[in-house]
């Protein structure tokens, strides 16, 4: 398949990964029932599951909003689990059982197609994330599943959350390359237009079952990005990888 | 081989990588000796490699002092490029064949040892960069030859150049473990001094043809470092990998 003009001048691409390249909501509703089942906890964890992601743009809006200071993915986490063992009546968990709860963020599995689709990519372009987790969870997350990036940059080496600019800007300027040499890959359609908005180049990937049954947006594309693929399969025959 | 108390709560490994893990200097001199060739350039490339790396630490100095705000490796090679270029008396280059001759920075060969070597230490331990090299430079000698890095760490992102102990502290807080968990690797004896002074655990490499006929120091440990290895495979044996 024939680039654009556009699509050839790109010399790097940038990944957001919680529900683009990992299935987050399978992944912890799994370990929770694990855990529940071996500890003896009944809840409803696919509702725990939920709550714990529903925090995450409200906490992280404090930190853009620099309405507290700079804090990673991690920690907020974190807090975030303590507020709903408490909503949710689970009492008792000691420290070690928290923090291993909480790495659960650290184990998630990618997408079956994200694996072999990255691999093609990584043959001809540089891959980095571009993600709101800190730099140690996307570590774990790549040696979890074996995810090959260059690089780790994104908002805790850039102090900025996305979707704000500086977050995008930095992570190209970090890479050596211009906006407009930096690719964009989401499962998000805000993600990808606030990446156009600092000039990046973009590629969306529908993942329907992102949030389960409660999904509610993010089926398709909904603006005209560079790139619309099936799966990271699909985009990696789509850049001719 | 039993590893000590504190080598075992090891976490992640920091790796120095111009002259522990590559092999800047023949690199470079090939590549000139070559492009003199091709171009039919008489020079004393050797000479004018060794020139080249010693602007290195002047400028990097310049930074630290702050006597010039952050700049980043790629920049300060080629404003050394340009001097030395003059001072050589090689007129006439396009803009094209300086970048290409900067970027050389980007090839730089690894030792024989260092790709077997950190794969094996990859299957155990999280890898990372902590050198003053720029992201993008970094990335590119991974691509180059395969360096099995998790993370490009080290002076851009730390927005500080070594030995300054910010850029050791803040890589390790980027990579989720406390200074004492991680350890740097290196060649050079007062890399490894700055590192254990902000807690790191250390382990000496000597390369001893790092500079070339003109090596002056560090052909041992002259510290009481935690681990003396030969090479990057009998570091991979030391550690248990």
């Amino acid at each position: 398949m024939a680039l654009t003009d556009a699509v050839a001048r790109v010399r790097a691409l940038t990944f957001d990964v919680f529900g683009t390249v990992v299935d987050w909501r399978g992944s912890i509703l799994r370990e929770l029932e694990a855990f529940g089942r071996e500890k003896g906890i009944a809840a409803d964890w696919a509702a725990f599951t939920d709550a714990w992601r529903g925090l995450y743009q409200p906490k992280l809006s404090l930190v853009r909003e620099g309405k507290r200071p700079w804090t990673i993915l991690d920690v907020l986490h974190r807090e975030s689990l303590e507020e709903l063992l408490q909503r949710f009546k689970i009492a008792g968990l000691s420290e070690e059982e928290k923090d291993f709860l909480n790495r659960v963020w650290h184990r998630l599995d990618p997408w079956p197609d994200s694996v072999p689709g990255l691999k093609r990519l990584h043959a001809k372009y540089p891959l980095a994330t571009l993600s709101n987790g800190n730099v140690a969870l996307m570590v774990n997350l790549a040696r979890h599943s074996g995810l090959p990036w260059d690089a780790i940059l994104g908002a805790e080496v850039t102090r900025h959350y996305k979707p704000l600019p500086e977050c995008y800007r930095i992570t190209a300027e970090l890479l050596g390359v211009a906006p407009g040499q930096c690719m964009l890959v989401a499962a998000h359609n805000s993600d990808l237009v606030a990446a156009s908005q600092v000039g990046y180049r973009t590629a969306f990937i529908a993942r329907p079952a992102e949030y389960g049954p409660h999904q509610q947006f993010d089926f398709k594309a909904e603006h005209s990005f560079d790139v619309v693929a099936k799966d990271m399969v699909d985009l990696a025959a789509q850049l001719a990888c």
